[in-house]
């Protein structure tokens, strides 16, 4: 099979491999479609001494596998769990401690003709989805999590940093949940993008997204961070009001790490609370409703051969979903 | 009236000043008993730039405010909220932005023979507590507050790390609580006097408690960060499971902060809760009920005239309280 890899930091080529073997229980599935997102730039250039085939978000038909999938169009869980710990048996298969994560920890992804995954990490897609919109239920459901962490009260004050792709999910799905969303980015078409989902928007420029002052003069009960920029971090607390929730939805290079105020986490007794993956069911079924509006979001779609160059597409500032269209 | 001031790091005295004013809706305490905290040493050694009195775990008399309160025996809430804004009305006083802090922030304090505090913040101790007990108040409403801020189903595992005094009462309330706690300590004294109220116990030395590595191969669903040293952060963080909360009940100094493994938040979705001040009222039933053992936790008692002393008396390594008598 054809598969992109990456070699080494900056070294990304599509050639032919051998397809992944398959282990008791696993299914294999061929890729129609796959999402280029933040954390596949990352791992590119060198997050976790990644080396290997990338890629996490997905749509495929299942060509081994047991009967009833055969054929079929799923999504697939990410976090392939050993199904028996005590994590896992109590439901946080997503933290077990002997997962394999597709395209990003020792399981290869889907920037290939044909991936494995458990059986019991699929999910067949509704009909009314189409495959653009079913790369995006890995992303949607990381936005959910926030919702399974946290108690969120509905019409709850919440901000959003980042218009990236991510930032403008999560601002959707928070203002679907309930929120009273604020969607601070430095982007006018992102934000414009956001206004017309009613969301409101709040321009930033550089100066203000990097200080330690609170944006907009004003302080929330929640704000989620987006942005995996240190001064972007710094803002961020000075926007949560005492007692608030401050969601971090990307992390930090390791070189460059935000400065924490100690003090000021203990005094105004803020919580920090880390978010990554998230169910796909709940994801799915908004999709299916047609809740959420993904299609927005994607601005480049490319052929499987031109894969290399769609990351670097992807890289480019202001960029929203790059789709690579594998087969 | 005499108190103790501290007049810049390190230099203390006790001597002739006149009492605090009392503004509208004001108190006049006579000041009984009065104890030795952690941040009262921090701030004798200019933390915030302190000068003033110090002082906030107090008991005293009511010597001038409503007829009610004439002669009674009180301990009193240290923030004084302006009762006006939106912070307030929503009950949250102890984080109004106007607040003045007893022997912390632009209010004197309870090292003197005389404080002022409003009515509102003032509660009359039950006859069966003692001043010794009363005085306990404040670190163990502060100890409370933790079960206030965060869900801790009966029987969860927790670990309390440091065996100070705030670790020794944070264990003990953790496991009246219904948590099954573990208080990981360095002092064989102390971690003794947890056994007593049947509380496991971990020895740690200091190598183990300044690693980035967990305590005893295990961790906990919930970890509280007693010592406010980086390294015992790092080890409290390794020691927090996966969707686990981390709790900090004490502040690093700016000089020295510990380093955070960002990544390790967001991939294992940890939550980290700042916890300060809690309510007085529970607090006050707990030892008017005699649940909570804070006898044990008196190292010294030393007259008023020896104030200075008992500073640094506080200050040396494996001393738990030590309690002041005013008058």
């Amino acid at each position: 099979m054809k598969a992109l890899h990456i070699d080494a930091p900056g070294v990304l080529s599509l050639r032919d491999t051998l397809a992944p073997p398959l282990a008791e229980g696993e299914c294999r599935v061929a890729v129609r479609m796959a999402g280029i997102c933040r954390t596949d730039l990352e791992l590119a250039k060198g997050y976790m001494n990644f080396s290997g085939i990338p890629g996490h978000e997905f749509v495929g038909i299942v060509s081994e596998g047991p009967e009833r999938l055969i054929g079929r169009r799923v999504v697939g869980e990410i976090n392939a769990a050993c199904g028996r710990c005590a994590t896992c048996r109590s439901g946080m298969g997503r933290h077990c401690a002997e997962r394999t994560v597709l395209g990003i920890y020792k399981r290869p992804g889907a920037f290939a003709q044909s991936l494995s995954l458990p059986e019991s990490n699929l999910l067949v897609v509704p009909d009314n989805v189409s495959d653009e919109e079913a790369v995006f239920t890995e992303p949607l459901a990381a936005a959910l999590e926030i919702f399974e962490q946290i108690h969120v009260q509905p019409g709850s004050r919440m901000l959003v940093i980042g218009d990236g792709k991510l930032g403008l999910l999560i601002a959707q799905v928070c203002a679907h949940m309930g929120a009273r969303v604020t969607l601070a980015g430095r982007h006018d078409k992102k934000l414009s993008l956001a206004r017309r989902w009613n969301i409101e928007t709040l321009k930033v420029d550089s100066a203000l997204s990097s200080s330690p002052a609170s944006m907009a003069n004003d302080r929330f009960p929640f704000v989620v961070e987006c942005t995996g920029t240190p001064g972007a971090f710094a803002s961020a607390l000075a926007s949560t009001m005492p007692r608030g929730t401050l969601i971090l939805k990307s992390t930090y290079a390791p070189s460059n790490p935000p400065q924490l105020d100690w003090a000021k986490i203990v005094v105004d007794e803020i919580s920090i609370v880390g978010s990554r993956c998230g169910q796909f069911a709940p994801a799915l079924r908004l999709l299916s409703q047609g809740k959420i509006d993904v299609r927005s979001l994607i601005d480049h779609r490319i052929s499987f051969d031109r894969c290399v160059e769609g990351f670097a597409l992807a890289a480019t500032k202001g960029t929203l979903k790059v789709l690579v269209q594998v087969s």
